[in-house]
């Protein structure tokens, strides 16, 4: 498969994933049978107790067609408090409830003499793919994604990504990471943090995709009319986006919740690099934690004493966010595999249309 | 039991009730055996189907510690598109399932040729009085709730109010209603108009509630003192509010999202004179939606050509809100019997505590 | 003068005022001659430059119809770099303007080196009393107001509340503090903490006007009723309420512009129990600032290293500010004199109606 | 000079301005006079007394890091009702004064029986090459501004935007259009609709500079470093970007104000595609109106029977806000000439450094 593009002008991190943040891990669970192709991918900010050691977060609502659960308590409160699942838009409900119980389970005074829990659980519609009406995930599967957690995971047609599209093409679970240099003018009043990106890309039309300004998506269109693809040839001006992305950020950089709202914002700009205008239909939501500052859920637990970054010190921040996020969709267009799922719809990786 | 007081200086309609909003139904089931005290409410704004036939809405986060499913698209799109349904927090993946379920059973476009269905599902914890770690609630309380739903219905502890408290007190499910009158300088330029409201309540300390100004809280905690109940000695300042209110408000005036939006957020009016101040564990949102309009699912589908009032006729509406938010929380106090459940716990209603 | 009515269940500060938080002053430019009824107030977080040691802050736009100037910045950055300005709708720029000469005079390299200033002015309609067309403000208003600055200050018709209106009788400047208490379960962990509050009350009819939940506006129009005021004699359901309320809040805890932003929402209860709905024509803003916390402008600057409060430790604040901005808002009514202004328009105190 | 590089898919209308949009006019002032390089640039949505008949709109804060007055009551009532300002930063007062004058005279009623007037004044800081501090705008400046408002308008270095800056070189006012086709499945269910897009353009930092995708600004800055120009050999990565967008779209659709904050989203993914990652101290706004519809200031005022467009129609719109965005910025910095201001500080155009 030949290796996909480089966007930008950062360095990205050792594995150019958003597992380049230290404490970071993702795991998937890939179902993958005849009409039922979807998944489950979870993030782990890090590896303790999500619920007694929240880490701070915020998020943009970019295009607000989404069914996701959790925003409304993260926009308030500005905390994560569990791992952050992936899954396809009618199995939200579902793997809340497994999230609900694994922290019922690690916490049994959630819900007594402590609060809720809050689930949080973001999707998009696989519904071209995947027989969504058949509701095929599982509790079980949210928790053998966590299970299979670790630094290193797949991207492309896996986990919550199985049965995505994007631009029209396979679609699914990308990642990157960009490296935020604290040089020049502020030098040695910070070390270089790091910003990584995990996208579920489910979005766009075949004739907006551009990479590195280059409008792919209208020379594949070009190539397609040759081949006559039925799937494609019926593309129109009006054609429903019933699709979305989630876009997960992570850093290092101790950050306060306004901040990192601000930080989420920024993906916008790497989303509208890749010709997306964020369509009526598509859910477009970013979230954005930070590995560098933790709190507590009682009064007595612990909270880190680690000041946030001086809001001068943001903008390396800022770009990373918006490299990391156009790369790790390109990484999960070109990571993905061909996928035939429900009434034999397929969907073709752009690897597959990269030369006539 | 003593009548509820009346609070404000507007009329009711004849029924003092959401349901005065000609169409609107609301149906309950009650869960209540030993340690399950709990249920489920739905509240439908009509009765031709939701999704094709979806209603304008705007909501306000008054305070967003919350687990609520569905605000997001709400906000984004201005509509509702399922019936509203109720339940305690840890029963909103199951409600949300059942949702898509019934909607899909309508409509097997959803998912397929048509987008998928946003569940809109709100929340309290009942944990006190509510073992909700058992997770009772199942789908087919959802549908049980739905076949119920009707002009008439009770108040009180029943439905999703099952399990809730209020100021320390029994609290639960409330109505009330109150016509906005467009007298005076644009006399006969608009007939009149009512507004609904439901509140599921399950907020506040009790030294802070307040009956048409009266401390209330303050004589019954005297009151408790006197006869040392146990369950009360122990309040204090520091008490965390574990509780939520959700406020549902309908109108037949024809109001567009931005409009009902800003409807939503007088609810905070009427909560406010209850004694509260938004604490903070407490989840208060408020929805707002019109019945004097509709919005078609498909292009084709049907769409009221109904123009919205002028801004200037919105004030009648903003008083009846507060007024009817205010009235349906005391209508839910004064509804409410006593509950025991979980461990023991119980909950006694404020009309046991008015007299000495 | 009969003294205003305490509401509320809290203990009030020394001085029943905003400047029972340390550091906080206040001064007033009043323009009182003929059909000109209006002026200038000022509140001074702390008494150092402001730019350089910026306070967080946090703002809630209860209702949007108002021309404040400088929300924007301060809702993305979550500071405040100038005094807090209120006065007329039509003199927000000349008071703005004389912000930023002010701010560049103390710091020459504002717009150059570093960035520009940020001005914040609120401000409320008083055309009913004053010649809001005559623009009758000047610059030099704003730099007496800031001279006069102080701990003890007047309230009802001064500065900014000269010309302004409330329930339909003279509103104005008012104030008030009440303790919050972290005893309880926290006893130990935290000091009590103070919450004042400064009001500029414009806004309501006087059919709504509550106090502690009597229907005091109804008696009052039945006074007038019989006493046939001319100036009363035609208010409707209708007349649009073409007010506002800024209030401003200050506490010595030490929060962040998250926590702030929640903070400054519980206004929204004082104002609800006053009688308010949130008229549709009343700009109703909150805004909160910390003095325990201070931000520097630029990266050497110093930045206090102090830690917000724990969540937990939020509600005995919400609590009073919900009563300190009721009891500013009374303490404005009851402080008023009676003003005789534009083509004889007038507006008697609350003070004259208390008795048949 | 060389023409602008064209970007996207999708037809420019017949002026490529934001003009194509029948009624819009655009007028400049200029001030270019030794220290003093800057302006006012004014939009007119249509030719009639804009107090009277409204038009809807819409806002985007993409980041908040700017002064602008009249977006809090935008954002409420979803209506403009002043021609739109544009000017720098510290000249925000006297044009919103100049604008309450104008509406004052055009409808002597504002601030006495009406309600007062919103003014809308959008700003970017153009301190490096004008003397800001000088505060040299006047409100004669704002009135020959409207003066001058016409179909055919200049671009670059004139009006608001004569001392902008952009990516380092020159920036300042820069406009588009593109057709937003309705073809496809809803053929003949609504005729073409076109979005104009207008900028002030005074951000970025020249590294990040991208023009289809093609890194040019990296390329600049080699030939920039080859031939030692001073001004530009300091940038470094943490150089504060103290630059903002003002982005300003209007469309013939029929769209109410929640369809149009929307739309203004949009602007996110053109200012992205041209290399902005929404710097912090760049104070990023985007403003949407519709001339196909009209809100009358009282109830007996016309009002536009035009029903808005079905929310699935929305997608090209989306396409051409984006596309108009990123246009209308290329345009500014390929339209813009040399300036030499405050200390000598000289900003040169892109199209000095287009070849080797």
């Amino acid at each position: 498969m030949p290796p996909a593009p480089v966007v930008g002008i950062l360095p990205a991190g050792p594995h150019n994933r958003i597992t380049d943040v230290a404490g970071v891990r993702v795991g998937h669970t890939t179902r993958a049978q005849a009409g039922v192709q979807t998944g489950v991918t979870v993030v782990y900010p890090h590896a303790d107790d999500l619920f007694c050691n929240k880490v701070p977060a915020g998020a943009a609502v970019i295009n607000g067609f989404g069914k996701s659960l959790g925003l409304l308590q993260l926009q308030e409160l500005g905390t994560i408090e569990t791992p952050i699942a992936l899954t396809n838009t009618f199995a939200v409900p579902i793997v809340a409830q497994a999230q609900i119980r694994q922290a019922i389970a690690a916490n049994p005074k959630i819900g007594r003499e402590w609060s809720t829990v809050n689930p949080l659980v973001l999707e998009c519609n696989d519904g071209y793919l995947n027989d969504i009406q058949a509701m095929a995930v599982t509790e079980t599967d949210y928790v053998d994604a966590c299970a299979q957690a670790a630094v290193t995971f797949e991207q492309g047609s896996v986990g919550a990504g199985r049965g995505m599209s994007c631009f029209g093409l396979k679609g699914g679970i990308g990642s990157a990471s960009r490296l935020a240099r604290q040089e020049g003018g502020l030098a040695g009043t910070a070390p270089d943090y790091i910003v990584g990106a995990l996208v579920l890309s489910n979005f766009g039309k075949l004739r907006n995709l551009r990479v590195n300004g280059e409008l792919l998506g209208q020379s594949i269109k070009q190539r397609m009319a040759r081949v006559a693809v039925p799937a494609y040839a019926n593309e129109t001006v009006n054609e429903p986006d019933k699709g979305s992305i989630i876009i997960l950020l992570a850093t290092d950089a101790p950050l306060d919740a306004r901040q990192l709202r601000r930080l989420s914002m920024r993906a916008a700009a790497g989303l509208g690099r890749t010709g997306s205008s964020f369509g009526h239909g598509s859910g477009d939501i970013a979230i954005a934690f930070s590995t560098g500052m933790r709190v507590g859920q009682e009064l007595g637990h612990e909270q880190t004493q680690v000041w946030p970054l001086h809001e001068q010190q943001l903008d390396p921040l800022f770009d990373a966010v918006a490299e990391a996020t156009e790369q790790a969709i390109i990484n999960a267009l070109w990571a993905a595999t061909a996928v035939t799922g429900r009434d034999g719809h397929t969907r073709l990786p752009v690897t597959d249309w990269l030369q006539d």
